[in-house]
């Protein structure tokens, strides 16, 4: 089949990689459109040494499942996929926390071939069916959405609040979109110019920089992608302010730990989030992120896709197997 | 009057120190007795830019309140108080977080003269009386015990839970002995032997900092006071975990966030806490903090005494004016 193939930090094009096989609890799945996310054009710098088909974000529909699986519920219909394969023994997933498994592999980011390829496979628990109204273009938004959601699930967003996000790319437009939905004090810092149109449409405030108030934040995102946003998200939240934390990166920062103890921050991690209510806000149009698709490649041209991804200000560039 | 002055880092015994004057709404408190925390000795390093009278664990009485206070409820039994100073004005107060306002001072370590001294003075809404039955030695841990409680305040800590605490000095022990109070599941790294023969005495479970099961703590609390807790901390917390800070110093710590967030770990900073209910236990003898006294200083000995209280593994000194 057609794919992308990163090896030793270099992205090809191919035609001659295999149809993924099918393993028990599994289905195979066709592409029909794929999203680039900055977790992949970090894979491409070495965040994560990753081998093999990369991509994560996908809309696609089943063409065959493993035996035992029951086929003609899946056999109509789009679906999209969780992208943590959990091996359901360990510790962690017995805790109930499957996204964190001890053992996990990870669609496209580490040892599970991923979604810029015409076809793949992930277990039959990891699939969603797609509501008909939502088109191809809204799904393969799913993932992040529901990573954007993930903050709502660990954070309690009160409608008093004064929520800054930091950063408006490609995840930042989607967390704001849903920050929005809670009817908190939302602003965003947007530094490109087709980031703060978006979020204007929308009715959402931008902010600039330069003009983020000291320490008066209850909550802030930190979504810039890079080390740097770490410093303005910690000079904007209130002593016992939240400080989510969505970007990863390569290097390591120097925090002022003390300062955190003294102010009494708290500090969340927050990385993948659930499915059903992403695709349930896709359902109500109550979010739009077509808005941020700005091309679609063909998967022949997939090298230049995640060049094109990679420049400053690029929001959701798309690949269509 | 007689009490401890520190100025540029160093720190000398004064006989000529004035007694300090009452304001609007304060108390006039002699001080029976004392306590070092290692927040005094990082003053001495230079952690903050102190100059006065350090010292803010203390107990005493009240020989004097300013114009318009009811005196005569104040005049019998016994104080200690609570060492931020707010304005009550500011916006950070009128939120409700007066132990965070913005305009602070703090008993010792900002802009206010502390508890190794003769006299101090504070506001009168920041005393709390002393029930009968306990003890000056008792009492003197109001303050450290309060730090420890504000973990409970923050963090939900369930009977189920695995906690380590990383640290059993002055306030890792009287950390773990709150937390043991909850049932959970409790291990405790220390490093000097008397520290793990008082943990022994509680039935508090000791463990080896080598031991440390990784990714498998359910809470882990940081009190080792210096830098390298973090990394063990770190370590030790499994994914959704909650790494409680109780450290202050002075330099950074290189962190790696992406971690934080792939692992969706939260960073809870936690400082000083609630005394009515740290006063509380000590009335119903829930905990016991004498035990961690090693030795009494007179003021006028007070340099040796913060001098001892810097040696490693030593836990409480005590300083009588």
């Amino acid at each position: 089949m057609n794919g992308l193939w990163l090896e030793n930090l270099s992205l090809s094009f191919r035609g001659d990689l295999p149809v993924p096989e099918l393993k028990s609890g599994e289905a195979l799945v066709r592409v029909r459109l794929a999203g680039v996310c900055s977790t992949d054009l970090e894979l491409l710098r070495g965040y994560y040494p990753f081998r093999g088909i990369p991509g994560h974000e996908f809309v696609g529909e089943v063409i065959a499942v493993a035996p035992g699986i029951e086929a003609a519920p899946w056999m109509k219909g789009r679906v999209v996929g969780e992208i943590n394969l959990a091996c359901g023994q360990c510790d962690t997933c017995r805790r109930g926390h499957p996204t964190h498994c001890e053992a996990r592999r990870v669609l496209g980011i580490l040892n599970q071939d991923g979604a810029f390829a015409e076809y793949l496979v992930l277990p039959i628990e990891n699939l969603h069916r797609v509501p008909e109204t939502v088109s191809d273009e809204q799904a393969v938004f799913t993932e992040p959405l529901a990573a954007a959601l993930e903050i709502q699930q660990q954070v309690h967003i009160q409608p008093t609040d004064r929520v800054l996000v930091i950063g408006a790319g490609r995840l930042g437009q989607l967390i704001s979109q849903t920050l929005a939905l809670t009817a908190c004090n939302l602003q965003v810092v947007a530094r490109h110019s087709f980031q703060v149109e978006l979020l204007n449409t929308r009715g959402i405030a931008v902010i600039d920089q330069d003009r983020v108030p000291q320490g008066k934040m209850d909550v802030v995102i930190e979504a810039t992608g890079s080390p740097g946003g770490y410093q303005l998200a910690r000079r904007a939240v209130r002593p016992r302010g939240t400080l989510v934390l969505k970007s990863t990166y390569k290097d390591e920062v120097s925090i002022n730990l003390s300062s955190i103890v003294v102010d009494e921050i708290t500090l969340v991690g927050s990385r993948c989030g659930p499915f059903p209510p992403a695709l349930h806000l896709l359902e109500m149009n109550k979010v739009d992120p077509t808005a941020l698709i700005q091309k679609a490649f063909a998967l022949a041209n997939g090298v230049d896709a995640l060049r094109e991804a990679a420049r400053p200000g690029m929001l959701k560039i798309l690949l269509r197997p």
